[in-house]
Formats: structure tokens, sequence, C-alpha cells
């Protein structure tokens, strides 16, 4: 069902429109009027005791309307908004808003009340925004139905906001002139409508070029991922996210779980998602700018045009630590630039066309620069000194910018003398920043927005797999009343799915040990099998290089004594007879920890003592594609130790891709296991394959 | 000599004086009208066309004044200028400020021309600023002697710029009215006065709380450090510093070359200056703000206010990325709040006003939670609602922040509407952001800035070493017209330097090394050793674990095999014969980069393949305290790896931070080092101590 009543209706209804101007149901109906709505549509106040609000004639109920109402408002106590809605649900209403306040955000009751409001939507078919939200605009339609103060000025960015009072703050912003909105959601509790809906809405809409998002945690990752990957391959999605306190309350045994929480997740679903994250409110409203008025950034190649030498360095740093580089000038434009440029001047990037420069100045290079095929950007500098011409050099750069199609912003740095040029540029929609960092990082988003929309069609595999022993073994585990998986059970879950092991046996007893390993050949590792103990070496239970059967023996009897005494509760199956793998080997993890926004978030890292200390992995949220596969191995700091360094040889980079797949697939297909740990991976040089050595594997009650 | 005549002077001469108001001669003379100096002191305007201009009485020449000057202001062609300099001279003017530029920025002639007015300068015991700079401001005395745009507002702040151009945008910001400044100086060219002349002069200045710094490079780097720090003691310095594509000219050899460069020069100089960086401009400001107007931050308790969930959310967020924790008020605040705010708001922090909250709520709280002893500072977030009282709001918090003594600002987010409340918050010195990450940030420099007046008094060592054998080596090492020393050569400046190194002999022949080995007993470690190889592995140089007699001849001749085949050109003194050091040891990187503007930066990070691929190092400008030793321990990313994981036993620290100093010290020895590489150090557990294993050195030509 598509949202448009919320966005242009026809007709709005406002149950609860009041006479008082001291009451939110007096803004919501003066903003219809006042915000132009009332011109284009009807508007009808719904409220028992008045003949008519605001000259508008008022119903006692929305059943007394005569003609069809395509949206409501509802802003009355609490108590009584279950009935308003049925009411909206009788005469057929497919869009209500519910502005008041008192669910789920208020307690049990509360939450009792929002479930009875879910209930009737879907009983009458109606679509819902709210409740406990500041109401919906659209500044095309042009409609306000909040009870924001005043209504923002028209532009291509779309604004939805978890919380209302931040969306004052921004509406605020939206006033002041810097920031248009085409539209503008308070989502409030999210009991129907949810940042999902409002992405496919936005997706389509014409007068949208950047959708805003500021959420406080979604209730469905996977769909957002999919949702969002469709829409930021026709515009820019960029989102803050807010709350890194809520972590977990499930206790976490597993590496992977210790490092992975809900800031992770939200990292790798939004770059899987093609979302912009921004680190600071500031950010989103700064990147946005660029994104909403700037054409694309087509390269990274970013030329400066500067009237002081400084700020020129520090727009130069600023983008390099941004990733971007400087446009390497034709030699052309050099020529060009400085037949026109007094001798001072330097005509390399960055462009310093010195103190005294005028708008005439100015004006010169930007044509000779934005013209060269070598120049992506432009990025224009300017200090408010003794000859500058402000307002002039403003009108120059916003009448460029509205005649080229690459990206133009300025950085006019000061307060008091730059002001009025500020607002010129605004009027071209140049995006102004006071300070060189700010601007880089708005090339940036431009930057990383063009990769976004290169991305390439992501290839999915399925590999062939034992789900059936998988099962057994979960099957097995659970009847015996456990939920954790160690090593020698999981064994059989890695080879249904694919993954190389070492050759291995569980002994009883120290002559089993032995004979097994005469078997397997020495050298041998011994590990202590027990379903109570997770981590095995913190209790000595792990051996390696064990030369004969005489080492085996006593490994075998030192371990069974040591658990004994250490952890005498513990149920002792016996000892882990294992293939000692071929030395040359880099340690590397895989681990899963299920996100319960996103669900599997998949870990690729480090193994051994780094990656407990340097916390040196990344993150995807499972499915992924090959390439992310391939990515998530250049994610990691130490990605160079994976290419060899100091002689080494490079490691089999497609075994350990093989492997992250083929365990997104397993986590996928058992989304009852909990978290996983493959630590480590064994990689060995390239085209020589990895082994898993030891893995642990929870399921979840 | 101090800086007073540039501050304070009682007489003024404006050499270049004009009667046009176009020309920088006629607008510096009007600051000085404007600005109120003329009122407090005599101005004469040199010019020997002009009878009077701006009704002062002009004169051909300073040596045609009566009276004494204590500040000339020269702002005539450049090539007049030095011999303007030498009548300021013969005047006896003790300070003087070239503004004029066609100086070393203009060029090789430029350059001799300020190397000129240096001379002069010495030669009459004059003080300059400049050349090629904006000039000179200071509010309280009140005087500007510069072209700027108007004078700004008393406040402070005093600032002083290496740009010009980055000085006007300064003051535009300060004309604004956010930032009163007491002092401006553009410092131009530094011919003379530079960075830490006025560092020493504003140090003592009562009306400078904070000194804030732009800053592209530094001739006197360890000055420089030594006078921030004792200016640091006494008052906090903000710097900014730019130019990180300044990467050295000299080709790098060694791993801390390559790891070491400006920017961590400068990030080692400002730390142990107690210099707060500021990351950007706006953060610059940002943090001046807080410092300059609000009192010192006792604590990192910061308790939050806030009308609105999702802002109080993002401000938690914030605080605790920079380090610094949410008050936990205690029981009796809480009970107070719960009386007094309605029953859906939150009592704890952050605490949750609602936004409904008219000024009188939030006086409440304010009041409440400031009286709380576990409350260091305040954070109070405002977002523009219905109900909200925006500037009564301010009134409140600007009271109350001036009369208790600890720190409060503000974050009242929007635009439009809060911009009242946001010029209120201002005439109370109450800094506002309008982003709850850049208060964040506000409260950590703070933060950091309470730790740099609690630096313990800095204990040095001196340890007794031997000179003569190390000087004697270099002298060696010169004589045969080489300058890198590699490890047969540095094991006899290591001992030299009381550092451990394994037993070891250099040997011609195979013969010779399986004696050797014999001696030592096995195993051992073989070492080609020849001037010209300074990566061993590279061409198989290095086998260790070498067992036997025959192990040590093979692998003496299959060295010499290679690198005769690979490297036919190099000198092969033989190979080093050297102990098998104990297992179980954690290799560490040790090393020295000479900076040309700090000096010797001594490194300190984890070896082996870690150190090249994660950079995981930090940095330190010798001479450092045996504290500052101690905190580049802890300052690494895999810190905990010292300490110990996995079971591992913590490594012994004491004997790395006795390597650091005594390397310290031999690079302060000899200034001739360029470049030093102790790598690996192997360290060992706690009490074991440290052993170099192989080290590189490079002298300057």
């Amino acid at each position: 069902m598509s949202l448009t009543e919320f966005f242009t209706p026809d007709s709005v209804a406002v149950i609860g429109a009041s006479t008082n101007p001291q009451k939110l149901g007096y803004a919501v109906l003066e903003n219809l009027v006042a915000g132009g709505f009332s011109k284009r549509g009807t508007v009808y106040p719904i409220n028992p005791k008045a003949e008519a609000i605001l000259d508008l004639k008022a119903y006692p109920s929305v059943l007394k309307v005569p003609d069809p109402i395509d949206l409501a408002v509802i802003v009355i106590p609490y108590l009584h908004v279950p009935d308003a809605l049925r009411t909206c649900g009788e005469k057929n209403i497919p869009a209500v808003i519910v502005i008041s306040a008192g669910f789920r955000e208020a307690g049990r009751e509360g939450l009792e009340r929002e479930l009875e409001l879910i209930d009737i939507a879907k009983e009458y078919n109606l679509r819902l925004i709210g409740p406990n939200c500041l109401g919906v605009i659209d500044t095309f339609t042009p409609l306000n139905a909040s009870f924001s103060a005043g209504t923002p000025p028209s532009g291509p960015m779309a604004f939805m906001s978890q919380s209302g009072a931040l969306g004052t703050a921004v509406l605020d912003i939206s006033l002041a002139g810097r920031l248009g909105l085409s539209k503008f959601v308070s989502l409030g509790n999210k009991a129907d409508v949810d940042e999902i809906d409002l992405l496919r809405a936005w997706g389509d809409d014409q007068n949208t070029r950047v959708i805003m998002i500021y959420s406080e945690g979604m209730s469905n990752g996977q769909e957002f991922i999919n949702t969002a990957r469709q829409v930021t391959s026709k515009k820019p999605v960029v989102a803050i996210k807010s709350g890194v306190t809520q972590s977990g309350s499930r206790a976490v045994s597993s590496h992977t779980g210790s490092l992975a929480g809900t800031e992770q997740a939200y990292h790798a679903a939004f770059r899987q998602a093609g979302v912009l994250r921004a680190e600071s409110m500031e950010t989103l409203f700064d990147i946005s700018l660029a994104l909403g008025y700037q054409p694309l950034l087509q390269g990274d190649r970013i030329a400066i045009i500067t009237n002081a030498g400084g700020p020129g360095i520090l727009a130069t740093d600023a983008l390099e630590r941004s990733g971007l580089s400087l446009a390497q000038l034709k030699i052309e434009t050099i020529t060009t630039l400085s037949q026109h440029l007094p001798d001072a001047a330097s005509a390399a990037n960055p462009v310093d066309v010195l103190g005294d420069a005028r708008a005439d100045r100015y004006q010169m290079a930007l044509e000779t620069i934005i013209a060269d095929p070598n120049v992506d950007g432009l990025l224009v500098l300017l200090t408010p000194q003794a000859m500058t011409e402000i307002d002039a050099t403003a009108e120059v750069i916003g009448r460029l910018s509205a005649e080229i199609d690459k990206p133009i912003i300025t950085c006019f740095m000061g307060e008091a003398k730059v002001d009025s040029g500020v607002d010129r540029l605004q009027k071209y929609q140049v995006p102004n920043y006071p300070f060189p960092e700010r601007a880089a990082l708005a090339f940036k988003a431009m930057s990383d927005y063009r990769q976004v929309l290169s991305r390439p069609k992501p290839k999915y595999v399925e590999f062939e797999v034992d789900r059936k022993t998988t099962q057994q073994v979960f099957d097995k585990v659970r009847g015996q009343g456990r939920l954790s998986i160690g090593d020698s059970e999981a064994r059989q879950i890695l080879t249904a799915y694919g993954l190389k092991i070492p050759a291995s046996e569980l002994a009883a007893d120290p002559d089993e040990a032995v004979e097994i390993a005469n078997e397997i050949g020495y050298p041998v590792v011994l590990k202590i099998a027990s379903p109570d103990i997770l981590h095995k070496t913190d209790v000595g239970g792990v051996k390696v290089g064990l030369e004969s059967a005489e080492q085996v023996r006593d490994a075998f009897e030192l371990m069974f004594y040591r658990a004994q005494r250490y952890l005498p509760q513990a149920h002792l199956w016996g000892c882990l007879v294992q293939e000692m793998v071929p030395p040359g080997g880099l340690e590397v993890l895989i681990g899963m920890n299920r996100d319960p926004q996103f669900g599997p978030l998949v870990t690729f890292g480090l193994g051994g003592i780094y990656v407990e200390t340097l916390k040196d992995v990344t993150f995807r949220i499972a499915p992924f594609s090959v390439q992310s596969a391939e990515k998530m191995l250049s994610e990691i700091r130490a990605h160079a130790i994976l290419d060899g360094v100091r002689g080494e040889p490079p490691v089999d980079k497609a075994a350990i891709i093989d492997v992250l797949l083929r365990i997104a697939q397993l986590v996928q297909d058992f989304p009852e296991i909990v978290e996983l740990d493959i630590n480590p991976l064994m990689v060995y040089p390239k085209s020589q394959g990895a082994i898993a050595i030891d893995m642990r594997l929870v399921l979840s009650k």
C-alpha cells in the first residue's frame, strides 16, 4: 500500500482541532491553513463542541463529514485515541497520523494501547504514522500536518526522524534558510509506518534528491538493507544512528560476540545498503546539502581556488585526509592562469589568486579551472581581506555553478562580513562551509556516493552442503540439554559445510589416544574434550607438537588431572587427538554473532592475540555477495599481511572468501545459531587452502 | 627583551601613513584612531608629503618626531623598508611592525632583503614583527596597529597566526560577537618575533586566559616545547598546525624513518608541551571558547539536561566517545528531581525534563543537578518545541553559570528560533554549540587541559655511558666514507650505552664461524655482515636455530653464495655468529628519526610484521622524562599485549623504558645520528630484561 495520502491528500481531518491557540489541536489546524494546504484541499476540524475553527466548518466526528477523507490527524488525549482511530477506519480513511503521546513510550499500559492501535489499523487496512510524533510536512503539496512552529522552505531534502524533538531542531535549522525540505516526517513510536515504508515512498519521489534519516533503532534490519540498497541506486540516503549504549543484554561467550555490537551491525548494514553514515548531526546536514544541491562528483580530483595560502593548506590537508586528491591541472590551464594572475600568485593547484583578488580575478580562475578535464570538483576558499569583493565573488561563483555540471562548494571563512556572500551563495544553491575541513567531508560524501552508484551487480553463491547432518548434531546437543557446541562436535558441521579440518578423533583414555596418534602420524595435537570447557587453553587443555606415544600419554593424563582439579564439575569426554597442521599458516578469525536488529553479523579478522588486543576486524550482515566477502579482506587495518610482508608469500585469499561465504550460508540455514567462532582458521599460501582448527558455536534457547 | 611596546605603547608612528583611504597606510592609521588608541597615546603619521592625516600632525621621518616613539608600523613599498627600519633604530624605537610584503615569501631577492632586516634589528637591538603581516591588536590597551577591517570585541582569547589571511577570517568571526579577543598578532614571515616570543609574553598577560595558535611550521622546536610547557601550566594553549604535505626531502632508509614524519613530530611536541591540538579550525574555536569562558572542569563526570530524548542520546554517545563519563547522580538529587519533574520525565542522567519544559523547570533541574558533588560539568540541551521558552531558559542558564564554579555549556539546537537565546547565552559567556558532538569535544578539551595541569614534575635520568667508544665507532665509519652502521658495529655502541645484546662475534670464513659457534654454544644465529646490506632477511642473510657445526658451515657458504649472486657489488665482511636468544620474548621496535624542526623523534612500537602493517607506534621528542617513557608503553593500540594476554606473562616494561631513555640519551649525545632502529628489541617476562637483537644507524653527512 502506498503512502500517497500522507503527502498529497485532497482532504484532511484534524481530530481534536481546538479553538484554543495554546493547544496542539489548534497548532495543527493553523499549520494546515498557514502552510497553504487549505487553498488546495479541504480541511475538516473535528470537534464536537465547535461550529467552526479558523473559519473552517467543524464536525463532531469524521463520520459526520459528507465527503471522503484522505488523511486524519489525531491530536486528542491518549485514552480516546483508539476509539478515534476506529471511527477513521469506519470512515475508510486510508492514512492517519497519531500525534498524541501516552503509548509505548509511557510504559506497559501505553504499550497495550499501542498494540490496540496496530490491531485497529490492520482491521481497517489503514496506514498509521506515530503515535507520539510531531506530524508530517510536504512542502510541494503544500501540506503541513504537524504542530511545527512554521513551515520550512521547499527544497530537495526529505527528512525522517524517530525523535520529534530533534525534528523541531531540524525544522528550525531549515527555517533559517540553509536547508530546503521536500518532506518531513516525525516517525514517533513507529507503530506502523517506519523507515522502510518511507524509503520506499521517497525513493520514487520526484521532489526529493536526498533522503535524511535520524534513527534510534530498527526492527526489521534485513528488509531495511534490501530496501535501502534499491533506493540508494536512485538517490543518496544519509543517516545518523544514535545510541551506542544499547549494548546487548545477552551474555557473550565468543570472541566474535565481544567484538560485534549494535554499533558494528549498523556500520555493516549501512555500508551494505549504500547508506552514507554521518558521524555527527553537523555532518548529516553538511553532506546532505552538498548531495542535494550539487551535481554528482564524477571523480576524486578536486581543485582549490583560494585568496590565502594558509586556508589553502588547511583545505589540502583536509581533502587528502578524506581520501580525495588534488587535481593535477593541465599545462594549458596553468599557462592560462599564469598569464592572467599576478606574478606572486600560484597557478598550480591549490591556485592562490592572492589576497588582493577581486571578483573578476576569481571569475577568470574559476572559469579556467572548471573547464579543465582533470578537475572533477571545485572548492573555492575566500577570506575577507581588504580588497575582497565578497558579494560579487559569491555572485560569480553562483552563476558559474548554475551553468556547469561539476560540483562547486565554497568555504567563505569568517562570520560578520562574509554573511551576505553566504546568503547569495545559498540563492544559487552553492553549499558554503565556514571551515575547510567541513567542505572536505562534503566532497568525501559525494565521492562515497559515486562509489555507491558504481557498485557492481552483487554475485551470490550457494554451496551444496549437508544440512541434515548439521541438524542432527544440533538435535543431539539439544537432546542433551546443552546449547554450546565445542571442537569435537563442531567438526561434523564444518565438514558438512565443506570446510577443511585436520584429521582428528576422540580418545576416551590414554591408550586410545596413543592408538589414534599412531594412525594419524606424529606430531599430533591433544585437546581436552568437554562440553563444559569452552576456553581450553585457560586450563592447559591444549598441547601441540606431541612427538611420541609417551608424550601423548603424558599429556592426556596431565590434562585430565588439571581439568579435574580446576573444574571438578566439568564433564570430561576425553581428549581429541588431532593432526598437527603444517607450519607456515596465518591465523585468522571468522565468526558470527546474531544481531537482534539485523540478523547474522559475520566477522573477519586476524587471529591470535592480535584480534583480541587490536580488534582489527570487519563485519557484514549475511547474506552478502562474493564481492562483499572480497572487500572484507581489504578492510582490516592489517590487510597488507594477507598480501605477504617481509618476503612472506601472499595467503590464499580465495580460501578465506570461500569460508566466509560458506559460514554465511550456514548461519542463514540455521537461524538457531546465535554465535559462532572459527578461531583460528589457518590460512596457507596462495592456492594451498585454509584449515579450520577450532570452532565453537552457541545455539539459541 | 620583553614585547611590552608592541601591545601597550605610549606612542606609535605609522611609516607610510597615507591620505588615500584605498591604501593600507591609511587603514592602519584609521584603526589606531577608530580603535581608540589615539585617545590614550600619541600617533605620529610619517609621510614626507602631508601636513596632517586624520587630524594628526604628520612628520617627514621618525627622526623629526621630537618625543620618543615606542612602536613603529612600517607600511611602505618593500624596497624602502630596510632604510625605514634603520631610521627606527636610530630613533631608538624598541618595537617595529613591518606590514609590507615582498620578502622571504617573494623568492631569493626577497629573502636577502629579509636577512637585511634581521641584521638591522640586531644592530639596533630592536624587536620586529613581520614582515608580510596584518599587524597587531590589543583590545585592552586599546591598540589596533593593523589594517584589519574593524576592531574585534574584547575577550580572554589571544590569537597568533602565521597566515595573515586566516587572521582576517578569525577577526571576522570575532566581529560577529562569539569570540572575544585580548590580543591578535599576525606573525607574517617571523623574521624576528615568533610563536615562542609571544607565548612567553602572553603566558604572563593578565587579560589572556587562552592562547590560540595557527602555525604552518616552526624553526626552533625544542625551545617551543620548553616554553610552551611552562606557559601551559598557567593557561591553556590551543594550536592548529597545517601542512601534512611537508614530507621530508631526505631519503628514508629505516623503519622509524618511514613511520615518523612532520605530523608525528608535531603530535609528540604538542603533547609534551601540554599544547591542546585542534583537529580543525572549527574545533580550535569551539574548545577555546569553552576554555576561555568557563571555569576548570575538575573531573570527567558530566550531567546532561535535555528537553528531548534523541539529542540526549546523541550527547551521551558523543561524551562517551570523547572519553568523558556520565555523572552518577546522588540518590538525593534524583529524589529531588523526581519530586519536581512530571512522571514521564527521566530523573537519572541524562535528565529529560520533557518537551513541554518551560524555563522554570529547567531552572529547578539545573540548580538541583549543579549542586550534586558527583557532577563536574553540565551540558544543557534544548530543542525549540512548542512550549519551550528559549530566551528565558538562556537567561536562567546564564545567571546560574555566573554564580557557580563548575563549567556549563549548552547546545541549543536549531537556528532561526534559538538564535536570540544563543545571543543571551553569549552575554553570560556560556559557550553554545549547535550540535551535541561539538559540545562533547569542548568538554574533552577541558578534561585534557586539567590533565595538563596535573602533570607530575618530570623526572629525568642520566646514565653513565661510554661516549668515547661510540665516538670511535663513528669516526671509523666516517673514515671509511660510510654513513650507515649495521649490526656488527652497532653492538659496540649498544654496549657502550648499557644495552644488553646477544653474545656475538664476526667470522671471516666458515671455519672461524664454527669455532666461534663452539665457544658460544649451540644453537646459534648466523647473519651476513656487510656494510652494503641493510635489510639482511631480504637476501636470505639470516639463519636462526643452527644446531651443529655442519649447519653453521652450510649456512655460511649458502649466504655468501647468495649475497655474491644477488648483490655482486656488496662488500662482504663475513658472517656474524650470534647467541640464540631465549625463546618467549616479545619483539618490539625502538627507533629514532631526527625531525628538522623538533630534533630527535624517538619511536616505540610492536616489532615484527605488525609494526610495518599496522603502524602501531608512538613518539616522543628527546629529551623526555621517565614518566613520558612509561606513557609511551600505554599509548600503542596493542598495549594490552605488554600486560600479557591469553595467559602470557606481562613483559618487562621497566626494561623497555630503560632502553627508551638510554636511546634518548644516545641521540642527544650524538646529534650526528639522523636515524636509528633497534628492531627487534626482544623483551622477556617481568624482571627478565630485554635484549637488542639488531640495530641499524645512519649518520648525517
